[in-house]
């Protein structure tokens, strides 16, 4: 399986379930690739952030965010913004670092300075993105596990059962934990997909169940980096969600050999990473 | 309008429009509220990260997110967790801030300096996230802008007929501004939707359009703090969610007159904010 960059999608391949049958097909998904803001200033440069985002329109992006962020409050107080063009950077991260030239000093440097990082590291990417988690020690997850198709597709259904505040609201996410034989083991909800898994991370390391060996995630939504670099963190070989996944959450899934199940509706659901778990009975 | 507490929802008021008929009723909303995570180490107290999130395991929340940005390996590296109780603090805000007492010194301080905030403030809060819109001089927005129930109900399919990435990935979202007659000025996607509303002010900024005024922003997905601070930044008067707000997003559209509609499909709508703005023909 291997993924080739198009502008703001990525071809890739998927295995198709559909009851008990499979295929393998070409599928796109959303291009998600770190983008890092760099603020040039009384001539020093500095990170301002580092954002998980869907290349395109990134000058754009840049000003908007110093704005929202009230570092700049009109837009003559930028005078260049432009792709990192550092002979030093990799070719192939330029595009995710833009530099950003205020016309004058900050004028409140303090009041902004919980935005800056203190890394010197020049030029983030997915790649490195990966690479720092091989760092901490996280391997590919090898396991025996197998699993049923017509297991994972009950787990939507088992999770809206228990999403009590959803139910309610029609607004919060939630992230759900299914053990090998499909019965819920936890689930949290919050407003915040990223913060939903979080908490069911921290249940299980203040219970001493991490690593979490042969279980299945659940999230509602997307599939992005950060739910499948937590499910990485915690072992997680299995995880789910009703909707479409992005380019660097198939990447990361593909390199720690996680299961990336997308799109899981009805009797049906794309494989994008690892699909020698989902069992072929064909 | 009064927004009341109830654990991980909120109580509050909305008009809810069916065609060109209007009612007022009461709803239920999914609590957003800020969490400042703090971590004690070595006698030293600091704020490592400010998130928004709905209350409910908040210690499962800190400690996940502990694991999960590799700042603690195993469980019982955390001596406790608990919620803040200096005395100075607001009581409101004390279940807004936890403290993790780590049992031994961070072996490798500059690794996680990234994370750490070098303020020294001593509690955020929804309030104070307001206050600072306040401070930096963001005032209620004041036009005389009306628009019909109608225009309202057309703007979901004309965002969707724009949204051209989404079409072929399933995996986007995607923020649209419309002029006051429903004509779409302009369209961005992105998989972070706060950042397809950054690369919208950006491109407003860059162009010299700011203020946004007499415009109605429409987002997929949900209304949260963030979205609306983007639009009281850029001094947007409407903004539009085919899904739910949260409470947080509420209040700030309130304070600062944002007319904020959700649940805008078919001809239906909930307003939560600033409801003058859409005109009764009844």
């Amino acid at each position: 399986m291997e993924t080739t960059r198009v502008g703001r999608t990525v071809d890739t391949d998927a295995v198709v379930l559909n009851g008990n049958a499979r295929k393998l097909k070409h599928d796109e998904v959303v291009a998600e690739e770190p983008l890092e803001l760099r603020l040039v200033a009384s001539g020093t440069t500095r990170t301002l952030a580092i954002t998980m985002r869907t290349p395109g329109n990134d000058f754009e992006l840049a000003a908007g965010f110093l704005y929202d962020e009230a570092i700049v409050r009109a837009g003559d107080e930028i005078a260049t913004i432009d792709y990192c063009i550092d002979p030093a950077i990799d070719p192939n991260q330029r595009y995710n670092i833009v530099n950003v030239e205020l016309r004058t000093a900050l004028a409140d440097c303090a009041r902004f300075e919980r935005h800056f990082t203190t890394s010197s590291a020049c030029g983030v990417c997915g790649r490195a993105q990966l690479e720092s988690l091989r760092e901490l020690g996280i391997v590919p997850i090898e396991d025996g596990l197998r699993i049923e198709p017509s297991l994972l597709y009950q787990l939507p259904e088992r999770m809206r059962e228990s999403q009590r505040v959803f139910a309610s609201t029609g607004g919060l996410h939630a992230a759900a934990l299914f053990d090998e034989n499909g019965e819920m083991i936890a689930v949290r909800e919050d407003v915040g997909r990223h913060n939903a898994v979080d908490k069911l991370v921290g249940w299980a390391l203040l219970g001493g169940r991490i690593p979490l060996a042969r279980t299945i995630l659940m999230v509602s939504g997307r599939s992005s980096y950060e739910i499948l670099q937590k499910s990485a963190m915690a072992r997680i070989p299995i995880v789910c969600s009703v909707s479409a996944p992005s380019s660097l959450a198939i990447d990361l899934a593909r390199e720690f050999k996680i299961t990336l199940v997308g799109f899981l509706r009805g009797d049906r659901a794309n494989v994008y990473a690892a699909p020698q778990r989902i069992t072929s009975t064909a």
